[in-house]
């Protein structure tokens, strides 16, 4: 595994268009008029007051009228919701031109990858799944930034049928954004985006509302501190956007939940049985594995999303 | 359960003994000496190196030369690890003056009263266990602030056996440093403890180790984004020390491991059965309960540890 270089480019499109103007498809966006990328860039979404917001702010150049405007980009990024692709796919595939390149934004793969194999039909080989790995804590176009992409990975996923052009295209097309590009195989993707996000969301859900329901809740939770504030932060994040994820992978989030599960039972064990040697070699493995973590974090000096 | 209102004072002491001057210790003393509240401290430790530091720099005014200096104290804070306990505690009881009062800093209550029950003798009422609930990533003399404990709770378990008006004068010494105090009783505290500190801290050791024996670990972690490793941060805590909470709090401990691993199977079971209507009410639910302790810490401004 390692990041792909970032080749020079001379990569510019006519019109690109942006399926979902938020804070993922419009720092897209931004980030491709900054390098000059582009010579206009046209916004697709269901919220008019959203697009105009977009348009003021010059994050788009245009307001699509309708899906026929897909006719003319030469880029399709799709930033919508996972759960509306099924929706939104089959509409703009008849209206793909013939040399476009498409691709996503979704943080699952192995759904997004079969919604495009049954709505693409001949577009299918220029469609190159990606998932960037950026901040969400904002959303809408208002919050869009040139520099969301720079220093954060973005994870490609070709698959059998994707047409290698179209592939080297797409991660050029990311790689000017400032992304660190790598490239994936969607099991290995999806498998590794439930360890690393999926699972820690259900966590942290899971024991905010075990305390939630206690009647001393209010006592307890006086009682925190940063750990725990630390740990919990991300219980706060969007319900519905949580909710299609955890289902979106299920199979590999419920594999990360058994196999986290059983960790958790063997600790609980050593700690039932007073074994205090084995409990703190556990401890001192996890505290290697994060100072790892860290400075592997501090030596690339990527910005904390 | 509410915060004691902290009472105005002319408490003062002439001599303070620290046992362990860490950063808890240290503060501590530091604390009572910026509100002019102590005539002399005396320190005391194992450490000689750290007791240089902590005269130097005005955290202590003397260095104990012996246990027998305990005697002239009229109050002792017992600052070392818990572990400690079950060798200071004899040593130091018959040495206690009967008029001095005594308080801790253990981050567990009911091993800690078991200690002083078997130990502290005649001493025991004037005995008044306390757990400040304040950062612990540096540790040392030299870590040592007087302002660590302003805003922050420190839970105080008097037990049965506790003096009334011991309580009163630890309670007053604590509210003396700017901590927020509490009155909780033991099993209460530990139990509280268990859920919102030690099971964090098990949780994010046994993720980091889940992650870190796999064979695409490298892959894996360079996805991270800032939740995992907010998640992710107490798991450097210090192995040793979290070795001994855990076994110190242990059937606290297990409980709330039941309690949580419970939840989260109720979880993989809904994201299993993809029943997205009730994942999502779960979620929701504890996004309403984080977004509540994020405005209840808001408005208390309390400094973060």
């Amino acid at each position: 595994m390692s990041f792909d270089a970032a080749g020079g480019s001379t990569l510019r499109f006519r019109r690109v268009g942006i399926v979902g103007v938020g804070l993922i498809g419009g720092s897209f966006a931004l980030a491709l008029k900054t390098v000059k990328a582009v010579d206009t860039v046209v916004g697709f979404g269901r919220s008019r007051a959203n697009l105009d917001t977009a348009r003021k702010m010059g994050v788009i150049d245009q307001i699509a009228t309708g899906w026929d405007d897909i006719e003319g980009c030469d880029l399709v990024l799709l930033a919508v919701p996972v759960g509306q692709l099924p929706e939104v796919m089959p509409v703009i595939a008849p209206r793909i031109g013939k040399d476009t390149v498409i691709t996503d934004a979704g943080s699952t793969k192995r759904d997004v990858v079969l919604y495009a194999r049954a709505a693409l039909g001949n577009a299918l080989p220029r469609f190159v799944p990606a998932h960037p790995i950026a901040g969400a804590e904002k959303s809408g176009a208002a919050a869009a930034r040139p520099n969301l992409f720079v220093g954060r990975p973005v994870v490609i996923t070709p698959i059998e049928e994707t047409d290698p052009f179209a592939f080297k295209r797409v991660r050029a097309t990311w790689q000017l954004t400032g992304a660190k590009t790598l490239r994936m195989d969607v099991a290995m993707h999806d498998m590794a985006l439930a360890a690393t996000s999926h699972l820690p969301h259900v966590l942290a859900f899971a024991m905010m509302n075990e305390i939630a329901h206690r009647p001393q809740a209010e006592a307890m939770l006086s009682l925190t501190g940063g750990g725990f504030r630390d740990f919990t932060r991300i219980a706060a994040s969007n319900p519905e956007m949580w909710r299609d994820i955890c289902l979106a992978n299920r199979d590999s989030l419920c594999n990360e939940i058994d196999a986290f599960s059983a960790r958790l039972a063997q600790l609980r064990h050593l700690i039932a049985m007073g074994d205090g040697p084995a409990l703190e070699r556990e401890f001192e493995s996890a505290r290697v594995a994060r100072d790892a973590l860290t400075a592997t974090l501090n030596a690339g000096a990527r910005p904390r999303d």
